[in-house]
């Protein structure tokens, strides 16, 4: 039997920022024993995945290997790291580990889905090990966007591997644990065999910034402020949140939470003591008897969601007992995600329609990214001091640059996207089983593949609309009114013409048939489909999707 | 009868960056003569026109005064100025001036629409005054992204308008028209009654840079280089393109185009003696022959439009003899327009796993904005001092600002986005002839109504697919087999249930229904989709749309 061998498998995340998933193994070729970090989702856009709810790694290759799954570990609440949690629970009977603010928004999504989720483990000390087969993982706090972020510590038969989950290197959080560079280079006293490390911010050439760096910004802006002041961020971003409801203090600002999110994640946060109580915090009801030059509403929607708070304000007309008008001021505190350029703009038109002032993000002040930018990386890179550097969470374009940057500094890395197995002592890559993986799309109740047609029958139907043709016929000849033309999808203008140009070719293409018709004759089926698709195209310019029926009354 | 007015009303532009065409108008009212500037297109997405070719302004109200229009005038060939001149050609029989190089793009224009052009009027002289009715015209040069970009010099009746098309205040442009302030200044010492200004980059707080200001970032990098270079460019840039051409030259670099936009654009800039030549330039044939880093390839497709050039080069594989691999540089040389992100993403993904260095946009070193950012805004408000500032081309957001700017300066502005009827000569909106415009969708061969369902019906099943029930009956009796169901978008997994229970709900329907049933029963049709849709909804969490057919045997 061949030796044992330690690897690492990413099933998601390694090739797009979202939907991560990671898989750690240690064991004979084969037989590993695995656990799992992070469960996360990516959401769908109308250009590739409309109508679909959530997009998710395909995790196959766990199902075949179900026995060999030792446990989940989660590094942080955001949905790219556990959303997919209620699907991963239907199949894997194994603990699911996590930080108690984590463990909340894990257990809101199994409810959301129905499931049960009894193998969730509430990890409320970090610095205690768990056995998880041949690995003892521990979670290590580092500093991000959302509170009670870790990197893992993953000991192994073969010596340690440093996970660092999504993080930044801030000494000043505001809120949760702090960057600590003294925590991280004791657990790199160890020999480190391998650093796999967040690479969505390499791109960024400038320092990491600090998200105390930011409250004097907000502080003299909000105090500049005449009328009323909506701030929109992200609702998990609690440390952002706590900080405008700190700054609204120090402005005499009440504070309103609209927005489902805001509320339910700011709940979390108290619930689990990661702030002892957002200051200053006012209902609906009292809202509406503070003069709005009191008042701060922290609202969601910062990525234009046309249901969020912020599109709801923009309309201008009474939302929750809040009108915007001339003189109010809205504050993004954050940035927007590439793909929701448009409908963030959107918002932020009405937004001038109403003479609302509109505070956005190109200056940068006002937001700061949770994410490390290259100088970090290289800081951390230099403190840990791993053998073997493995960039992960990004596009290929920033692993890529994420491995030159530990290469240019004299470090062995290895670009490993979704589906690349590696061997983590040697650095190299098992190319015989890596493989291409697909994705999951949960759309509607049903889990399907991306490779599916169902979604490239809708984008094609999206541009070209689809034509039914319904036939009824005796043997080989049309009864009355046997020919039923419908469109959907294509103009008015055009479907006479059509209706009548698949009428005679198809009459004539039926009466010619040298064989009886059946209702499931998939010659002459395929026949009229190429007839309709013909003469759609020549009056419409369009290929629409064909639907054919038959009728036959012969029997 | 009422006295004679002077009105601007934009039909595209004011509202959106794209599908420029406004109308200024001098009469009594409501039998005004009337000129159009600029008639543009903009380009379809999935989230709103999947499947359109192109949109434009809705130009009905100029359709219903044809006899009153006097003349078309194209401030450049910019496709978002020129791009929907084809189909005004053929409701107006009127002349529409460009000068040459507009005139060779609007004429392929009106060639691929199959359109014949006989009153398309070259402007070869700019300081030529072309009568139009009440209305005396001029172009006068200014300096844009695109040869012979022109503001207008509109006298009329009751005074002067300057309508300053697409520009920027550059007097180094490299090739074309610099920005001439003694002319602009010349043209402002009559009173000018009413500035008519470009606002697509006034949110851009720092100062205007000149095309030139970029020549020796790109110098010193293209020096740098080691492999092949691409470099990726709007095609009609014809001065980014001489740019690239030259510096290739200095750096003993010979020039690929590679892509039909950029070679037509030269072509058209060649003939129309915007550029002697390009130097250096060579075939196919001949690239194949010369060492990489001996050549320059400008490449069509810079935001990321899937089989231009740039994409087809991120392939990786032969295209058009061309290969990349590690060593070779892509210089994105261009913004990258809101909306496009993902695709261009996409691409440079693609490029980085070949091992291709990207250089692109952030650092804005190798590329400049056309468009006057605020200082420079200011900066022509000063020089023409007009009694009136109406902010033209720009979402709304940009127009309000701009108004804003201009009033903070002490200048009088109105914010009129498409469809508002504007009396110059009081700055004031005739709100009662103003109104709410659509826009006309080009899709396949016919132009549509962007209220018309056929989009929507598009976007419905883009996000949910259609069901088509077909039903064969005998009186209120199902025939044998007398009831089909097929879907498309949906997964086959809920197909057998759907079937199923559609079955049942519908043979139930049909038995206790109290007449006889027709082809074309209008209730039945609609409770038979009813049903559908609901079991659909519960079966699947999908609400397709339907499409029911009845074949009724009693005769």
């Amino acid at each position: 039997m061949a030796k044992e061998r330690l690897i690492y498998l990413p099933l998601g995340g390694a090739g797009e920022i979202g939907m991560n998933m990671y898989v750690y193994g240690y064991g004979h070729p084969g037989k590993e024993r695995l656990i799992v970090v992070d469960a996360g989702v990516s959401f769908p856009d109308m250009d590739n995945t409309p109508g679909v709810k959530l997009i998710m790694a395909d995790f196959d290759w766990l199902i075949e290997r179900d026995t060999q799954v030792e446990a989940i570990f989660l590094t942080h609440g955001h949905l790219d790291h556990v959303g997919a949690i209620p699907f991963l629970a239907e199949y894997f009977d194994v603990p699911m580990y996590a930080r108690p603010f984590s463990i909340k928004v894990a257990e809101a999504r199994l409810l959301e889905h129905g499931v049960i989720g009894d193998n969730l483990q509430t990890i409320n000390d970090p610095s205690k090990y768990i056995e998880a087969g041949p690995f003892s993982v521990r979670f290590l706090p580092i500093s991000h966007s959302i509170p009670e972020s870790s990197a893992l510590v993953i000991d192994t038969p073969e010596g340690r591997i440093i996970h660092t989950g999504d993080f930044k290197i801030d000494q000043l959080p505001i809120i949760g644990d702090p960057f600590d560079p003294d925590a991280v280079e004791e657990e790199s006293e160890v020999e480190v065999i391998a650093l796999v490390c967040d690479s969505t911010n390499v791109l960024e050439d400038r320092n990491g910034r600090s998200e105390s760096s930011i409250s004097e910004n907000i502080l003299e802006l909000i105090t500049r402020c005449k009328g009323l002041v909506v701030a929109t961020t992200f609702a998990s971003h609690i440390a952002r949140v706590y900080q405008f409801a700190k700054i609204a203090e120090q402005c005499q600002r009440s504070v309103l939470l609209l927005g489902n999110a805001i509320e339910r994640m700011v709940g979390y946060a108290v619930e689990t003591n990661v702030i002892p109580d957002l200051p200053n915090v006012v209902s609906l009801a009292q809202a509406k008897n503070i003069p709005r030059h009191k008042l701060l509403v922290l609202a969601t929607g910062s990525q234009g969601e046309p249901r969020a708070a912020t599109a709801q304000l923009a309309r201008g007309t009474l939302f929750k007992g809040i009108q915007l008008k001339k003189g109010d001021t809205v504050i993004y505190s954050s940035k927007t995600i590439p793909g929701n350029e448009k409908l963030v703009g959107k918002i932020k038109n009405k937004f001038a329609a109403l003479g609302v002032d509109i505070i956005d993000e190109p200056s940068n002040d006002y937001h700061v990214s949770g994410h490390p930018p290259q100088g970090d990386l290289e800081e951390i890179h230099q403190v840990i001091n791993p053998n073997l550097i493995i960039p992960m969470h990004g596009e290929y374009r920033h692993l890529s640059t994420h491995a030159e940057v530990a290469q240019t500094n004299g470090f062995k890395s290895v670009i490993a996207p979704n589906g690349t197995m590696v061997n983590i002592l040697t650095g190299s890559i098992i190319a015989e089983e890596s493989f291409n993986p697909e994705r999951i799309y949960l759309d509607g109740h049903f889990l399907i593949g991306s490779q599916n047609r169902v979604v490239l029958n809708r984008l094609k139907m999206a541009r070209n609309g689809c034509v039914k043709v319904s036939l009824l016929l005796k043997g080989n000849v049309f009864r009355k009114n046997g020919l039923k033309i419908q469109a959907l999808g294509l103009t008015d203008m055009g479907m006479k013409d059509l209706r009548k140009s698949i009428h005679k070719d198809i009459a004539q293409l039926v009466k010619t048939f040298h064989r009886r018709i059946n209702s499931d004759d998939t010659e002459i089926v395929g026949k009229i489909e190429k007839i309709t698709l013909r003469l759609t195209r020549s009056i419409f310019d369009k290929n629409p999707l064909i639907m054919v029926e038959i009728f036959q009354l012969d029997e």
